[in-house]
């Protein structure tokens, strides 16, 4: 961990003044693209560049795993799901694929701890072990599986990044995973089991209060404080996020913006906060999920979610739906004429 | 204005059902597409087919006029920015230009009624008068010049849809055009002039009071009724409001989707609206402006925007970020795998 912490280390503060006084000069009202604007001046920051390249190409990492608390029954849906939907996404099939195809992204799909056997899909294999054990009743990962599991995101990173993509987005697969998802957020934000515990991909009543109470007993049975990553991690699990939290931290030491998806990549990116603070600078919120420890988990990070559509999908759909409001923001600060250029008077003149 | 009406029916109930329970049988839980399920569910209506064709390509096209109303100081900004910006579009310096070029949009530029000459420049031309009548203190428009601006809508719609393109998409250039906005909002939705007057571009305390006071003073002028829309255009103009309304009809009346941007367009649906309610079956909601007429105008329309980022450009721009979103909504709906055919347990059984 300590090498890969090295090297990270905050925005460049000279890219982003030169892009907000580039953002004032351009052939429109001052403020007039909004978020767009502080969106193109935090790339600026974070690839230390002005104008900065449009972050192209882009590949979502869908990382897969699976989830002992599972037979908690905090979830509707079978663990072999899990499985099946990886199967899916290696044929295409999946919504993520849908908008990935539309928004030319490239998916990429990570078996990090998948509980089946899923050996025969052309997927990257990277199995850390066969689905977390029971957070409701013992440490989910053991030290040196977190260790591995963050490994696998960082290196994985690393090689998107060689391979000469220059955005990262983020995925991911795992039923029962919005369960560890808030475990993690409660412990780094503080906010109560109640608070942060949703419906997932869809349960009733019943389901809901049972899975609350399950997050509730896992908090008190761990009590992880919030300055201790690895140690929440190794509690909760998943190997997604730890995954997630390492593909975040590789994204921030070179330099590149990464944009989250929903609940389960702001679980991870707090871990990610939890091991470096500036690794948040090269984050981009790619949407609101529905699930209510999402928008904690945001207020936490400081990151204002792009899309807010009422999705709570997952495998990266929030994110690249993102992706094209971060490169036309990127764009018109790269291609817009200035007021000078174009040879416009400027509203302030009049 | 009949001949074009009477093409415009609603959009079609059997090829929205059959959308809806496609949409159940894909390989997510239900509903977890949010916004973007029931945005295919009407773009299955809209082109009464299911799943309905990717609509591709996309034109947006920016119509430009100038305001007499701008001599009342509404303003900022010198009118001769809107054919400044005009030769700035043609040249491909704007904000719609990076984006448009980002999202795969071929961006179109019409001369409605742009004050100045501006037979140089590679634009479509098809100026019906060099500016409105100042509507503080005459009719804007003429009912001859109104049918004429309308009439250049339609016209060019269909042209596009002749060309092949399959969804369109609006932008508006013209100096103090929030101020006919507001009025023409004012009119349709029963709210004040305060509610709908905003500060367009960047106004200052002074100028907005101004500006709503000219926006007062003219509805009681004029007080036209919500259903006379030719009577409105006429009031008020502009000749870039009759041009959009009749491009939203002209996509009405070949069964397309016309994605509108901010308050502008806002203003011209409510026109089209009232020209004919089965007009806004067609019609998807780019993004909320930061204008407050806007909202007021969306929720008479009943539309939910799909972007929501403090722009207030206008030019197309929010349209334009919101064309991948639509399109990733039909994709889903006509890509996707079903749970049948990836061989995956859907969560019910469970």
């Amino acid at each position: 961990m300590e090498e890969y912490l090295a090297r990270i280390g905050p925005a460049d503060e000279a890219a982003m003044r030169a892009a907000t006084e580039r953002q004032l000069a351009l052939t429109k009202p001052a403020g007039s693209l909004g978020v767009l604007e502080d969106l193109s001046i935090r790339v600026a920051g974070m690839t230390a560049s002005c104008p900065p390249a449009v972050p192209s190409p882009a590949a979502v990492t869908v990382f897969a795993a699976d989830h002992g608390v599972h037979a908690q029954g905090v979830s509707p849906w079978p663990q072999e799901v899990t499985a099946a939907m990886l199967a899916n996404f290696a044929a295409g099939g999946a919504a993520v694929n849908a908008f990935a195809a539309n928004n030319r992204v490239d998916v990429r799909v990570v078996d990090v701890g998948v509980a089946s056997d899923v050996a025969e899909l052309d997927i990257v294999h990277a199995k850390v072990r066969p689905g977390t054990r029971d957070l409701s009743e013992e440490k989910a990962l053991s030290p040196e599986e977190v260790v591995a599991a963050v490994a696998v995101g960082f290196e994985l990173a690393e090689k998107l990044l060689r391979d000469g993509y220059r955005c990262l987005l983020t995925g991911d697969m795992g039923i029962a995973n919005t369960t560890a998802s808030a475990a993690l957020i409660a412990t780094f934000t503080g906010a109560t089991a109640e608070e942060v515990t949703g419906r997932g991909t869809g349960i009733d009543d019943a389901t809901l209060a049972h899975k609350t109470e399950v997050v509730a007993a896992a908090l008190r049975l761990h009590d992880v404080p919030a300055s201790d990553p690895q140690g929440a991690l190794s509690a909760y699990g998943g190997l997604e996020h730890a995954a997630l939290a390492g593909y975040i931290l590789g994204a921030a030491a070179n330099h590149v913006p990464v944009i989250l998806d929903g609940v389960i990549a702001g679980a991870a990116a707090l871990v990610a906060q939890a091991f470096h603070p500036a690794a948040i600078d090269y984050c981009v919120a790619g949407h609101r999920s529905a699930e209510p420890g999402h928008a904690i988990a945001l207020k936490t990070l400081g990151l204002q979610p792009l899309v807010d559509l009422d999705l709570r999908l997952g495998e990266g759909t929030g994110a690249v739906l993102a992706y094209p409001i971060l490169t036309c923001a990127v764009r018109a600060l790269a291609e817009m004429a200035t007021f000078e250029s174009a040879g416009i008077a400027s509203g302030d003149g009049a």
